[in-house]
């Protein structure tokens, strides 16, 4: 019986060279968020399905791997639907299983929580180049702090990190949701029809201003709502001083407090950056997820095209699993993408051993064997990376092949 | 609607005292396996469904965590049997994905190739105390190389590797199928009775030479074979001696090679081993998967009862996908048990960063706020871990909780 070769459709075996650099990143994610205080938690790849299918996960929820009832719960033949035959499935994000983490553990962790989490995800997408229905998130989270002391953390945390694997000239954008939904009720816009007039707002970046006013047009909402909010988009600059204006113009239907709070959010991140990047208040940032209730922020990159990363302020989603209101704010990077991105130019891991390998003729003796492993372990704990081979008959291709893998000595040990 | 708090069953939430000594440990297997030459590679926790049950998983594949069909490929109303609503499962282990891995990208990889694979696998088994659903698997293997000093390589390896997580007089057991299979034809049991007389083999540790004794004649082998057979474990001491008794006695049913080679691996690992630990030859070793061509080994600790690791040569299981035999050997340790035993022992991660926390006042200035920040980003750049929280009503507590996460340096920063 021959057995299938291939991954699974849309998830992907992961090389050495591709792994080397992902568990130093991984390596230098642990190292720098724990220097901002984060400590990292693990929750389990599988959740209850129940919550998997709570509204937490907006479109995702549609995209879910689900794991079959066992044993006798598992009841086929009075199954009538796909609900009937599952109790678990695997998580789609980490900012759900967090909550879950959160309010199951919450009497052993320090208030405020700052929770550092890397981990697979699974989405159960239609297959395309570089999406893959397996991936690794990496999240940090501060639960229990309702301050903007809260997002300049996780901003500066999250922008230190890129730095130090030589991300320039990127930009954090942020907005606020509140502000988001002031616009809105200061054009008039009615309040049920927001969600759909910020899904066309999020077009923006493709489809220009005259797109956005053609499609909300089109929409049916009335021209005066339309131009009164169009102008409010030309008028804010993309700085503290943009939101300034925000907070003039919107009088009465914002509250001042959260646009003086990204203010300082945005004037603490410039002041003190150890990073090439720049701040930009965006009024047009939409992040998908309904369940953010405050600040939000996106990180765009010149090199690559969309996003690679974002969060925000979710103050509520916790509450649903303890019964109790916790602010909670959290800064997720695409793992994935900036991964493909030091592919693509071509990143080299620092600081890596110098590799020797020892090529050792078959007849080789027992005794000779022992000197020669002797030999390897002496320079292995002197810190070189060495490998002990048999050597081949093809001898030449052998060298050439341990070239190609980064060993620039090469022994060979014959038996007489 | 409140969510479901707990985790699913038989699955842990891991807080951050753990997950910090889990961390320090990958980065030591990281760092430790790749100066033997070993480079990381990472497969789906998802695997064809028709791989997990192709009779390499041994009991392990009545444990598979099975995923259902999705879109139109699940046809509930037309299913008759469970195998008609699922396509794939979660991994069990992770020798069967290496093997998948390595058909399906063996023109990319060096030959011998050394994989690295740490990862969580899922069972789902029983639960029970210290037992869980989903446990992170580590496991190096040396696959295309059909040498004795791939295994030499790989108990070097792994013994370096307990070293330096400061386990001492520990021991590696060795045994070879070949041996094993050996002995059972030199007493003269019927090849079909290998199994059985495997089984029972194994209980040796529990229940004694008496036990063995027993069990056999109860399940009605000659009183001769069973005497034979007891007769070598008698005569056989634990060592490389003992193989060459064994050797001697088992002329005729064992090529002389296999002892020979088995004694130039205790020789070697004894010769050149860097930390406190004794090679152990056990001809009552079994390993019960039935994959195993060769030698196998398994690591004892006195601090622990059972094994903390093991593996041994499969040389068949990758002609499987690939179809022809590609030699090669694993050794895999006991993730889960070793940070336990580390938990039980008060193990603490050398070389942590002083940690140093600044407390708030609330109604600090943006201008205060930034100073503190721009404090906070110099120290960490230093080295330091620093934390800055808003200051709590119940000071006192809140500092008694910072000193009990390790944070030395607490500073107050007040408005005026």
């Amino acid at each position: 019986m021959k057995l299938t070769k291939k991954p699974v459709t849309g998830m992907k075996d992961i090389l050495p060279r591709e792994m080397e650099i992902r568990n130093y990143v991984i390596g230098l994610i642990n190292d720098t968020y724990s220097k901002f205080g984060f400590t990292p938690i693990e929750t389990p790849c599988v959740e209850h399905i129940e919550n998997l299918n709570s509204k937490q996960g907006g479109e995702n929820e549609k995209l879910i791997f689900k794991v079959l009832k066992r044993g006798e719960k598992l009841k086929l033949s009075e199954a009538k639907t796909e609900a009937d035959l599952v109790d678990s499935g695997l998580r789609y994000d980490l900012t759900l299983p967090l909550s879950r983490f959160y309010a199951n553990n919450a009497s052993e962790l320090p208030s405020p929580f700052k929770a550092l989490q890397t981990g697979n995800v699974f989405r159960a997408d239609r297959p395309q180049r570089g999406r893959f229905r397996q991936f690794r998130q990496c999240d940090i989270d501060i639960l229990g702090e309702s301050s903007y002391l809260a997002e300049i953390e996780l901003i500066l945390a999250t922008t230190t990190l890129l730095g130090k694997l030589d991300f320039h000239n990127f930009t954090i954008r942020i907005n606020d949701r509140r502000i988001l939904k002031a616009m809105a009720a200061y054009s008039g816009f009615p309040e049920e029809s927001y969600d759909e007039v910020f899904i066309i707002l999020d077009k923006m970046d493709k489809i220009g201003m005259e797109g956005v006013e053609k499609e909300l047009i089109e929409s049916g909402y009335a021209k005066d709502s339309v131009d009164k909010y169009l102008e409010l988009f030309r008028i804010i600059t993309p700085d503290a001083a943009g939101v300034q204006t925000a907070k003039e113009k919107l009088d009465g239907f914002l509250n001042p407090v959260y646009a003086d709070d990204l203010i300082t959010i945005i004037n603490s991140v410039e002041a003190v950056r150890t990073a090439d990047f720049r701040m930009a208040f965006d009024p047009t940032l939409v992040r998908g997820m309904s369940y953010y209730t405050g600040p939000i922020f996106e990180i765009s990159m010149d090199e690559y095209g969309g996003s690679v990363g974002g969060g925000g302020r979710y103050d509520e989603m916790v509450g649903k699993f303890i019964g109790q209101s916790v602010p909670a704010v959290g800064f997720s990077i695409g793992f994935e993408r900036i991964i493909m991105l030091l592919l693509e130019r071509g990143f080299q891991v620092p600081g890596s051993a110098v590799k020797k390998a020892y090529l050792v003729e078959k007849k080789c003796s027992s005794e000779k064997i022992q000197e020669i492993v002797r030999k390897a372990m002496q320079e292995r704990a002197e810190g070189k990376t060495v490998n002990l081979l048999v050597m081949k008959k093809n001898k030449k291709f052998q060298k050439d092949q341990l070239t190609e893998e980064g060993y620039t000595e090469i022994e060979e040990v014959f038996a007489n």
